[in-house]
């Protein structure tokens, strides 16, 4: 059966079958152990003996995560594995296989779905994970995607729950370069195709063309953290550890929440990405807002009783970029501060929460962040 | 921290972690092969050693897959989980956890979503599966379950691609129970809050109470035939399976496709569920037409070519009911018809398909049904 051009079909004329074949058509039939894939009414998979399985799932919703008008659905192909392959990296463990549900308008063009496709593919490929099966339904709502992501846990696991007193607190890569992209973004600034974008929207000034690329690609081509997190693990330095995905803040609350513990950030030390600080002077924005409450830079947070040298040793070569000490974990009545450059403290909060109106921007201000 | 009464708050005010405590919080912590639970980046389980792993997920979907103004949220949340262990069972296997992606609409009352959680529950404790992870969203849309559930499989994978030609193809139970609430539900009849549904809408005469009940049971209570399909599986008497999801006539298309055999349907041996026989005189409709297009049974139709009497021995003190043979597998080029008592053929077709809409009914009439 020949693959129709896009533009000759739409998703009646497919129905869901044909729209299923045209989609998995694509998807690579083998690999390291897939017994049965996409096509029966479940995957078998075999995983390594003596492993933990690692399982995790997220929603991408459309109008909540992204918008048609500025994210290209490639982007939005991968980003959707990108988020639960990040899960799998923030407890140590390697992503293998993938589940997608998919929910979709009746009028979706069948293009964008190719594209959606296209993107899903890619990131699979990039993260070493099979697609092995998913569900397809219409719906009267906006496009979504729930994907399922399994993975293999290492020797030990890395749970958000062993932080202790006395411990520091790392992070890997920068932070706030999503949020940059997405300030950019909600004031209509065009996204390139190349980033990620659909080409469409307000001209960006020349000098801030270079920044905006690079947020744009933090924003919506992340790339998780697995080997950095991995390394932790394999040499068991890391006591707890969680993705950045809801913000600095609001993640670090939840590993001080599961641990028992307080926290204390050095304002100084959080590592602000260069384009996000870029694009603050542009957008006449704080960047460290960004940094510290803007969330998806996908990082992983993590910390540790290891010297600097040690810890710095183990990540050489595992592309976590920079690796950053933020911040020291305290008794749980400590709190999670910030403590400032002049030594005064105040209660680090913000961050992304579905139901509530507050994607990021809501650090503390009662001093002012200088 | 109290769980305040539904009545009392609202979305907004509990924010998505407050909702995931609330609908968490009944939860088991512990269960079999449970190493790390709700509440970090990942579930991570410990398998039985040397088994297959199985995974599958399904989409519910409001307004597609059922209503608000028609379903007791409890009875949806026991469907979003039985049609995913249906699909494990349709393998041979054993379902044992699931990860539950929720997209839910702002304005939703959380009572409803404490009855959605809890119909899942009793589902999970019903298919003895553990809730180990999931996801919740906002959505503009309409409420949205993604249920991905994971499994052991048997020492043998019981798949659609096994049937040869001259076995003959069995089913487990009845079929059109399903189909038959639904065609009640869809001409605006009642459904007791006992049977999944709202108690709203028309009356219905005394004589046919009691066997919508049934099929109401049947549409919104689903009980996926687990033990059936792994006897067969662990005695290797099946040599493909699938679970009656989208109407036997599409899900047996399904299966010669996956074998590369046609089939041939006895029309007088299919199983027609008493309830849709007697709902069928009160709508005047075909129930054979229910039984044969409707779907949604979650029975497993399987093949094999073991004697009646070694299946039926098999199959004793498992649950599945009456088992029947309704056909045989025949060669790929004899496609798949329906014979009639008469000896006359016609093709069997039909069956749901998202994107077209044809839920049913579309058994084939160029020779009249009698």
């Amino acid at each position: 059966m020949g693959r129709r051009r896009a533009s000759a079909v739409s998703l009646r004329s497919l129905g869901e079958f044909g729209l299923l074949a045209r989609l998995a058509a694509a998807l690579p039939r083998r690999g390291r152990g897939l017994l049965v894939g996409i096509g029966d009414d479940a995957a078998a998979l075999r995983l390594p003996a003596g492993r933990p399985l690692l399982a995790t799932t997220d929603l991408l919703v459309e109008g909540e995560d992204f918008r048609w008008e500025t994210a290209d659905p490639a982007a939005i192909g991968w980003k959707a594995l990108a988020v639960s392959v990040s899960d799998i990296a923030a407890m140590g463990g390697r992503p293998r296989y993938a589940l997608v549900g998919l929910a979709v308008p009746a009028q979706t063009p069948v293009a964008r779905l190719d594209a959606l496709y296209r993107g899903l593919r890619r990131a699979a490929a990039a993260f070493r994970v099979l697609l092995v099966g998913g569900d397809l339904s219409a719906t009267s709502g906006p496009l979504l995607l729930a994907v399922a992501v399994l993975g293999g846990g290492g020797r030990r696991l890395l749970t958000r729950a062993g932080a202790r007193v006395g411990e520091t607190v790392w992070v890997t890569g920068r932070l706030g370069g999503s949020a940059a992209a997405l300030a950019a973004l909600s004031r209509g600034y065009r996204a390139a195709r190349e980033a990620g974008g659909t080409g469409r929207g307000r001209p960006v000034p020349p000098a801030v063309a270079g920044p905006l690329r690079r947020a744009l690609a933090r924003h919506f081509r992340p790339r998780p953290r697995v080997q950095p997190a991995a390394a932790l693990t394999r040499r068991g330095l890391a006591s707890a550890a969680i993705d950045v995905s809801d913000g600095l803040a609001a993640d670090l609350a939840h590993l001080c929440e599961a641990s028992g513990v307080g926290a204390r950030v050095e304002r100084a030390a959080v590592p602000v990405d260069a384009a996000a600080a870029a694009l603050g002077s542009w957008l006449r924005s704080d960047p460290l807002s960004w940094a510290l409450t803007g969330g998806e830079d996908f990082e992983i947070l993590f910390t540790t009783s290891a010297p600097p040298a040690t810890v710095r040793k183990a990540l050489a070569g595992t592309g976590a970029g920079r690796v950053t000490a933020i911040g020291r974990i305290l008794p749980r009545s400590a709190g999670l501060t910030l403590r400032h450059p002049d030594g005064a403290q105040t209660p680090l909060r913000g961050g992304f929460e579905h139901f509530r109106r507050a994607r990021g921007f809501r650090l503390d201000r009662r001093r002012p962040v200088r």
